[in-house]
């Protein structure tokens, strides 16, 4: 395993989806060093998430930190932030720094707003997915998939699926052996096919 | 479906675990109508998890909005509030005026530290069993199960597993078809046996 702490940013905006967020955090949290998290906004302070209950952003996205990872989640939200030029900015910014750059749910359209998934295999929402597809063309969509890796994208399906994604970034980055003992710590059963996606058929995708 | 939302209460204390909060409140959240959920701490602001992240306390726990689903989670901070007894005494009170009280992880030993539990059936992290136990002899632990349903408490296994529980307290609240339903929005395979737990025998306790 590696002995460097990972520095990690997760984006937050009013309406993001908490376990976006939360759910690969845990998964990262599970590292032995643990990670250096780093919660991003227009601002410091509280932001609301979809679901009401608020966390507390560290830095804004100007900020320089330097990051391994930029974590970006969905959530109602983004039906806002995909018309929030200086949102869109920052995260394009930050993304060309980081080493990797995730998104979860629909997350993806923000980061296909922000002009860096053009040309590039990426996955999204399976409820959401035409829509997102529709507002994005120039992304190469995969509708069956947990999660797509292209390059330093991972990009994940709904909700859930980031935690499965979370797991197969820590095999990308410190090996199977790292993704398998932080999903037993964590008591969570890795999907670790990343074409495995029963929520495609389920949503008439396939 | 129920027509009337849920209150549910959250229980924050410093160095609390990430997904025991919000893999639950995901889950919750994907009702309709969406339940209300309300941050609770031993004071209103922000709360530091075990992860490092914050996130906002909105209600003390000496509060009195009427709760139908008291969330005790767990994490490294437990640690420290089991010798809070103030901490535990408003846990006790807001648990006997609740419908439900669930646990995830070890915030059972919470439970159990609020005189809650005795005679009871419950579980906990699997890593942390026998330590948990040792602590409250007086409860009925159980070893093999992803969460324990006896009266009005529902305790749950490990971090992961308390997804699985919220979705088999909503089973239990409003039927099967609404878990199934909030399951699939989420992307999440729901593991619908409570006695599925093959993380009691990777941590040798059967």
């Amino acid at each position: 395993m590696n002995q460097v702490p990972l520095t990690i940013g997760a984006v937050l905006f009013d309406g993001f989806e908490l376990l976006d967020v939360f759910g690969p955090l845990e998964m990262f949290g599970m590292l032995e060093p643990a990670p250096r998290f780093l919660m991003l906004a227009d601002a410091p302070g509280s932001v609301r998430s979809n679901q009401g209950p608020a966390c507390v952003a560290e830095e804004a996205l100007k900020g320089d930190t330097p990051l391994d990872i930029l974590l970006v989640p969905g959530g109602m939200g983004t039906r806002r932030e995909i018309r929030n030029e200086e949102f869109l900015h920052q995260i394009a910014r930050r993304a060309k720094s980081a080493r990797i750059v995730a998104s979860v749910c629909t997350g993806s359209l923000l980061l296909a707003k922000a002009g860096l998934l053009e040309g590039r295999r990426a996955t999204t929402n399976k409820r959401a997915f035409k829509l997102v597809a529709g507002l994005a063309p120039e992304v190469s969509w995969v509708a069956e998939a947990r999660w797509v890796e292209d390059g330093p994208f991972f990009t994940s399906s709904g909700v859930s699926a980031g935690m499965d994604m979370a797991l197969g970034l820590i095999a990308h980055l410190l090996g199977r052996e790292a993704s398998i003992a932080a999903a037993n710590r964590a008591e969570y059963v890795w999907h670790e096919d990343k074409g495995w996606d029963p929520f495609a058929k389920l949503n008439h995708l396939t």
